[in-house]
Formats: structure tokens, sequence, C-alpha cells
């Protein structure tokens, strides 16, 4: 099995070359050869190529049969508006060319995080969702996205299909049936026109699936239930950026960002990821938290390769580290004694 | 002193005839009188006259010193795309013709909710964050936005002049000046070419302030951000869309939506309305609470009429209230006693 590993910017290389090695140790413990491609995306590969996402990067990943990515971003392009070419146009096209319409996003809770929180764990406890993000559509893609000419003006433009929304919202009502059969799709529809027609298509798609609790939510009062109870979520699904911001603030539920790992998916080769970014600031001290890259990697054997039990193993071990009190510094508290305070350099 | 009253729709009604009630209480005490004039908006003004926000409404707006507002919004819209009359046309219409395009948020907690929220205590205390949220632009009022002729598409148009930015983050920066001196601007810059606009604008305009540290974030980060860590931030500026997503959330660092009202101003007459919805599953029950809406005639007081005393002694009056013991439905915790569990029509 051949997986691309696209390590990207900031702390993508370190926790990236932590998930590889333990997938190369599931291979030999279990048996299986997975042959490992590099790429590059991000101001990597703007450094190497002058593009964000070289067209070897996108024939690399279609000669392979899965991508692990690590995270793309760097603040040098954030503040300066006149760099026409950035990191996060070879995250947006890569989505794209691979047709990963679809990321999944679990909210996974581990019992040893529970006080980890700045949310209460009588709310947090027993929580378990599963995002369903649109992730090639919305305003990250529609056009034009323009300056005008004197540039004191801008637009970007959020346009869906009705094809677009109705693949991505059979994915998750697909997902509810396996699971509490509860679905909340997310939208403002009492404001965008984009939103009625989400919704009005997640409402069409219904009939097909009688046995899902369908809830429609506006966004703001979304971002306030997913915190004052996150017990009432099983799947949610909604569009690109609605789903980027209800995702990082749901880190929260998990105890930090640095623990959610996430799968894109669509066509025939999925790519994971983090959901959290390069985070510069911290990168190659080895202090990044690799747990969210390697529950990515958990998530690639399972659904692309469909190594239920390898993929288990890996969140079993993710569990014990835990268990065992290792901690690195964003899920650490106070009783974190010294010695399992984590420099994942050392340990990678 | 002339106060239009638009009560709107659900819970609006009811919280607003208490705020009334109030601000005549406070007039009587102070020696000032106010004189209320009644308005129509939202579903109410649509079943009175066809249109969510007739022109006599923003009349009446224009005649008197200040507008105090309800809610607005019916669920029977929002199920059904094909209605073209809905309620929330008439807030935006109001906000637009009143030019209100600086909507103020203070997120401020009181002493006595410090345990009601499901963010821990420790992570909530001192948290006293102002929002400055674009009302008048950005993809609320963008166009096009529309659907194409078959109906299988939809657009919307997220727009924004440099002119817009920078009368609200000036505002925003004037009130740094007054407070901690920290002001977030919050973007997807890395995305959008309209955030990209607004952080270069923000930048521009932050040589004008150079005692207040301004720092800039993007959407998805400040939406977990706010939620780990409440302390960090001052005044926080940000766009329409993502202004009314992160206020919402925000209103769990004040235990619940039910607490926090909000000013919005930019031309001669400003406009005050809690920023919770209509919840018309609790309208008509007495058991909404009412303290938005009281915290928002305070705001009135102090911004529009600079009734500043005035306004404090509601301020303290919430608060003794609190202190007392009473609480509304969602401000209970299972140690509130039965007889200090309110009952708001009875005691409005
Ligand atoms: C880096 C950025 C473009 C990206 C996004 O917004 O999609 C990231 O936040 C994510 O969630 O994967
Ligand atoms: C009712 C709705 C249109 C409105 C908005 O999104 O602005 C509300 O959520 C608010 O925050 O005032």
């Amino acid at each position: 099995k051949k997986i691309t590993v696209i390590a990207g910017d900031g702390i993508g290389l370190e926790v990236t070359g932590i998930t590889q090695n333990i997938l190369e140790i599931i291979g030999e413990r279990f048996g299986h050869s997975f042959e490992f491609t590099p790429a590059l995306i991000g101001h990597a590969a703007i450094e190497a190529t002058g593009e964000p996402c070289p067209q070897e990067t996108i024939d690399t990943c279609r000669a392979s049969d899965a991508v692990l990515l690590g995270a793309v971003g760097m603040p040098m392009y954030d503040n300066n508006p006149n760099l026409k070419v950035r990191p996060e146009q070879g995250l947006l096209k890569i989505r794209k060319e691979l047709g990963l319409f679809s990321n999944i996003r679990p909210i996974k809770l581990f019992d040893e995080l529970l006080y980890t929180s700045s949310i209460k764990p009588e709310i947090l406890q027993g929580s378990d969702i599963i995002f369903f993000r649109e992730l090639t559509g919305g305003i990250y893609f529609g056009t034009p996205r323009e300056r005008n000419e004197d540039g004191t003006e801008a637009i970007d433009t959020l346009r869906y299909s009705k094809m677009e929304v109705e693949r991505i919202a059979r994915q998750a009502f697909e997902s509810a049936m396996t699971r509490r059969k509860k679905l909340c799709s997310v939208d403002k529809a009492n404001v965008l026109e984009s939103s009625r027609l989400w919704r009005e298509t997640v409402q069409e798609l219904s009939s097909e699936y009688p046995e899902v609790e369908v809830t429609h939510m506006f966004i703001d009062n979304a971002a306030m239930q997913l915190i004052r109870d996150p017990k009432q979520f099983d799947v949610i699904v909604t569009g690109n950026m609605f789903g980027d911001i209800l995702t990082d603030e749901a880190s929260q539920i998990a105890g930090s960002m640095g623990m959610l790992p996430s799968a894109s998916v669509g066509a025939e080769i999925g790519l994971y990821e983090p959901i959290h970014g390069s985070a510069p600031d911290i990168a190659g001290k080895g202090i990044a938290n690799p747990i969210a890259s390697v529950l990515s990697g958990a998530l690639l054997l399972d659904i692309s390769f469909g190594l239920k039990e390898e993929s288990d193993a890996i969140i079993s071990a993710v569990d014990q580290f835990l268990k065992d009190g290792y901690r690195t510094l964003d899920i650490a508290t106070d009783t974190t004694p010294e010695d399992k305070r984590m420099n994942t350099a050392q340990t990678g």
C-alpha cells in the first residue's frame, strides 16, 4: 500500500514524522508493507518550486492509495495582502483536485482528558459528535473573489449547488444510520439564499432516511449550543466555512486542538490530516501534540485500507499513553508530573 | 425623550414589556419623562401589513431619540424556502435604513452567575470582552444573492469596502483606548479576499492608535480561543457574519443567551436589542429571561441619552436581583430554590 506523506509547514513536519513511524510499526506488527512517498505543499512547496501545490504533488497522490498531510500556513503571508501566492491555496487545490468534498471530523473525548478542557466535565462526559464538513465548495471556492480596480472593495462568493449539498448530506445521513440516528444540519437560512438551498436539499433527502431525526440549526445558535450542551448532538452536517469554525470550536470538547484528526474523502483517494494548523510559534521545539496526526493515521488505516484492527490498535495505544499519564503541553494540567511532560522531539 | 418600542416576535413581546416598565420607573425616580411609541417588525408586521418592516416603523424610529427592539423570527418561515417575505428581512432593513453599522455587544459576567455556565469558573472569572460587530455590510447585504433559474444553485455575496471596515474598526480602537488597550480583529484572511482587505484596513488604522496592541486572529481559531481562554480578549472587532457567530458563542461566558444586550449605533438614532432571538418555543409562557432586554435598556440610557447614573441604577438592580437569588430557567441551577425560580409573566 502506498501512502503519500505531505508534511507541509510548521509542526506539520514533526507530527507527521511521528505518525509515519507509528504506521511503520503497525505495518511490521500486522504484516503489511506500507510504502511512503514524500510530497510538498504550502510554504515548503513555494520555497522549493514557487507553487503552493505543484503538479508533482497531485500526481504523487494520485499514484498512491492514501495521503497523510501535516499542516499548512506561515504567518509571513497572513499580514501581507500583496502576496499573490499563499500556502493555503495549496491546501484548497489538493482538496479540490482530489475531489475531497467530505471532511469527516469525529470529536472524541478520551476519558483521561475529561478534566483538561475549559468546559465542565459533567457537560462533556458522554459527548460523541461526528462532523461532516463540505470541503470543496461554498465561500472557499466561489467566484468572483476579487478586489475592485482601485483596491477599495473586495468580494467573495458563497455558492452551493443542490448536487454539492446532497452528496455531503447523504454521507452524513448514512453515518447517522450507523450511530444514534440524529442529524443536525447547520446553516443560516434566515439570512443566506445558499443556506435556504442547503436546508431545502437536506429536507428533501430526509425522506430517504425516515429513521433519522433531522434538525436544522442556525450557525450562531449552533456555536452556542455546542458549548452549552454538546451531548445533544450526534452527527452534524454543514458547509465549508461553518464547518471550519464549528470544528475548531469543538476541539475544546476533546480537550485540545492537538487531539482532533480528520478524514477527507469523496473520490478514490482519501486524505488524512489533523484539524489543527501549522502552529509556527511552537514548531521545531518538539512540544507539539502529535495525537491529532496519529489519530489521522488511524482513520487512514480504517477508512482507506479497511484495516479496522490496526486502526483500533493505534487508538488503544493513544488511550494507554494518556492513561500512563503522558501529556504534551496543550493537555497538561497543574497535576501532570514533570517527568510525564512530553517532549515529542525526543520520543518521536 | 421619545423611545420607539418594537417588540417584534416570540419572547420579544414579554421581555420588551418588562424593560419598558423599568424605564418608566427610572423616569419617575430620576425625573425624566420618556414617551414610548410602539412599532411593528418581523412576523408581527407581516401579519398586520404584509411587510416585515413597514415604512411607518422606519418613520416612527426617525421621529424618536432611540429604539428599543425585542426579537425577530418565527420557525414557520425557516423551513419554507418558498416564502419570499420573511421576518428577518425586517431586522436587516431597519439596521440598514437607520445606518446602524456598529453593533456593540459587551460580554459581562455577573459574579452571581460564575457557576452557571458550562465553562469552568476559573476560566471565566475576570473575563470582560466587548465586541464590535459590523452590522450593515458583508454577506448579510452583498449582492447578487439569488437562485439560478432552475433553482439548482444559489449564491450569496460577501462584500466589504475599506470605508465600511474603517468606520467600525475606528469605533473598536476608540473603545480599546478607554479599556485595556487590546484589540483583536477576527477574519479569515488565509482564504477570503474580503478578509485580506479587512486585515489590511485594520493594520493601516492601527498607526493612528500606537498605544493599542493589535492582534489578528482567524475566525476558526477565535471560535476556539474564546472558550479556551476568554480572558485573553479585551476588544474584538469583526464582520457581520463572524460577529453573529462569535457573540452567540460568547453568551456562554455570561452564563446564558438571556443575559446579553446589544447597542447598534452609527447615525443619529441608536437601536438596542438583546442578542437572543425570538425563542418561539418558550414565548408566552412567562419564563423568558428579560435581563438581556433590561440591560439593553440600560445601554440605551447610557449611550443614546447620556444618562450614566440611571443606566448604572438598572445594572445594579439586575445585580441585586441575582444576588437575591432570583433565577429564570436558563440561569437556574440545581441549587436554586423553588420560590426563586422566576415566572417573568407574574413579576414583569
Ligand atoms: C488552513 C485553512 C485554509 C484550513 C481551512 O480553513 O479549511 C484549516 O483551517 C482547516 O480547517 O483545515
Ligand atoms: C435574526 C438574525 C437575522 C440576527 C442576525 O443574524 O443578525 C440575529 O441572529 C442577531 O444576531 O441579531
